[in-house]
């Protein structure tokens, strides 16, 4: 046990910022798939979409009104209405069924094709509709200008504008810009495949019955919604007890298979460490072991055949802050996202920090914004809520290193949390 | 075309805030149904979920060291040290396999169960272990105050406390906390059944090519994104044509069959409006048909079986509001959220917004924070544009009418969008 201990203890720590460093020049873009645009929401795009045609890709009119020959209306007000003949009803989706020549008008909806001849809509609510003779007729009561309320083809876009950029998250309105031009199907990064290990014979199944000493698996499914929320495919694979040879194994197993590998328990400075002696181990290449932050300062990282292996730890609070920080970004980079890590703001801090340490602290917490002004609640501040606060939490606020804790009123970073209702 | 024409213009537009309590009050929440914990995942909990035990529920060891009888360290100090026997070392998950007695120590890892004997843990690096004559022994040199590292049972949760509220959206936090407690299943409400039709004869699938005046039905698509973002399942159901009599029995055929309705297309003030007339029939209890809000104004909702039918407007950016500011609410509500509208919060314009208007605008745009304080960008001020920013937003900037704009600077109310990457 000794000499063992005495490496653990060793473990020297690499800076936060170092250590997503290095985590990220190993996670190189994934392949990509077709997906149907019904599927799409929330997949990352492989490539760059430019408009295979103008918008609007026909004249359209901006109003319900008459499309009309703007020159008809020179000179005409009020005292001096003009009234042209309304020889054609266009609705949207429909054509015009005949040319306009002067003296004519088209009845015409919003969104739909103007006349060719025509180089004007006048809006319905500025005319009145008048029997004629020979057929109905539109009385204008003034001058209307050239262009009015017609949108002209590619005022939006022209063909071969960049609509989407590759590496774009795709929601609701990137989905509604493809459909627009037609693209049915998109070329989207594959789901990373994330597998998840738990160690630990302390742990018991979600469905045991409790035991004295043993505690529930619980990391196991809160890595799972975070890797799904994340945009991967989480898979679940069995507890590992404690036992090096097996974990050994096991853990070699899942990276062969999958394209990320997480653990989570068994990295305490304790006699018990698995994943921790097995990544000193000559099958994998050690990132780091420990990483200058609380909770979570053994989170430890390694890559065998050019994909990552983390083991996180086994305090629910200290492995839901390694998977923000490390594993989040590594799962975005493999989907070609650019900027891979939590979004970063500044806020003031609204309640007086007082914990003292040596390395930066990441406190779970909410912000709230009041007047403007983004504000930031540290979730509690002792440790023994440990479990229940991340339940409540929205963001982390990033308390510096310091030997006097942090005052309220001070600005701080914080990292906001996706996927979680705000 | 002429009585027709004169009721769709006199609508009488309400305040948004009084259309949405409206579309509120015929919200009933849905019935519940269990699933496992990962299928829980953005679900809305059914009910109030109590502690079924303390947390811990055994005497935890907060640290990596040796359960000792704190009485044993009474005068020690590090020219008086006092020696321990070791008699137990105690994993994680594993109970203590004999009784302490004074004078002896058990070694003990985070997180395992403290003997009941004893009453302090000292940490593993205060100690140096030494062989004596007849076993191992922990060397301590000052004195342990009881309690010292041991977290009590029931700490952090008595059994009955209430660790999740009914109504609370389940992510990664509120995962965990259930696993913790053993409850591998769980009641959510059932998922709303929202159907989708687009009505307009201008629409063409996403896969058929482009034609002269017409346009690709995008809205359908957005529609099923922002359904499925707000938790519910959505159901595409087929474009229907400018026809009344079709209008009318497909609409209620699916009033019938889900649980809300969302029609898109045929709302503006012209000849074609097919969701306008069919909700002035006799079928159903119009709730409103138009909305003191740009864009959007004649977004309709009426009622019929207890049911919602929205008839959003054919604009994209006008469909995206109308669903965000009625849509999302009547799909939150019906799954128990207390508060179902979209956040909102104060920031600072960072433009000026030069356009006037009667009634109040919800312009699409960026929320960012400088300097902890929230700063809003429109995503454009022109009308042209309104197709391409649905994908670069974030934010709805709440606009009050105005007769001049308003100016950088000022303070503006913003509803933050959910579910779109910051």
């Amino acid at each position: 046990m000794g000499d063992n201990q005495q490496d653990k203890m060793s473990r020297r720590a690499l800076p936060v910022a170092a250590a997503q460093e290095k985590v990220i020049s190993f996670c190189g873009k994934l392949t990509s798939e077709f997906v149907s645009l019904s599927e799409a929401k929330g997949r990352v795009l492989a490539e760059t979409v430019k408009a295979p045609h103008p918008y609007p890709h026909f004249r359209r009119s901006g109003m319900d009104g008459y499309a009309i020959i703007s020159s008809d209306t020179a000179g005409c007000s009020a005292q001096t209405p003009v009234h042209l003949e309304v020889i054609d009803e266009i609705p949207c989706g429909s054509l015009p069924s005949v040319a306009l020549v002067p003296g004519t008008a088209a009845r015409i909806m919003t969104g739909a094709k103007v006349p060719d001849e025509a180089d004007a809509v006048v809006m319905f609510e500025m005319t009145e509709a008048t029997d004629g003779e020979s057929g109905y007729y539109v009385k204008l009561k003034r001058e209307i200008a050239a262009g009015a309320n017609i949108t002209p083809v590619g005022l939006e876009l022209a063909e071969g504008d960049v609509i989407l950029e590759a590496g774009q998250i795709i929601s609701a309105g990137e989905i509604s810009v493809l459909a627009t031009f037609g693209i049915s199907e998109v070329a989207v990064i594959r789901k990373p495949r994330v597998a998840v290990m738990a160690t630990g014979s302390e742990l018991l199944a979600v469905d045991e019955p409790l035991q004295d000493g043993r505690i529930r698996n619980s990391n196991t499914y809160m890595l799972e919604s975070q890797i799904r929320d994340a945009g991967a495919e989480p898979i679940i694979l069995n507890v590992i007890a404690d036992d090096l040879s097996t974990a050994r194994s096991r853990v070699l197993e899942a990276i062969e298979e999958y394209d990320l590998v997480i653990s989570t328990g068994g990295v305490s400075v304790g006699d018990f460490d698995i994943m921790a002696d097995l990544v000193l181990g000559d099958e994998m290449e050690m990132l780091f072991n420990k990483v200058m932050m609380r909770p979570g300062s053994v989170t430890t990282a390694a890559v065998r055949l050019g994909k990552l292996l983390f083991a996180l730890s086994g305090n629910p609070g200290a492995c839901f802050v390694g998977f923000e920080l490390f594993v989040r970004p590594a799962i975005a980079r493999m989907m070609g996202i650019e900027q891979p890590f939590l979004k970063e703001v500044e806020a003031i801090l609204a309640a007086d920090y007082p914990k003292i340490n040596a390395y930066t602290r990441f406190v779970r917490g909410r912000i709230a914004v009041e007047g403007a002004r983004l504000r930031a609640y540290p979730a509690a501040l002792d440790e023994s809520s440990v479990m229940i606060t991340i339940k409540d939490s929205n963001a982390l606020l990033v308390i510096p290193p310091t030997t006097e804790g942090v005052q309220a009123g001070e600005l701080i970073k914080v990292l906001l949390l996706p996927g979680v209702a705000g």
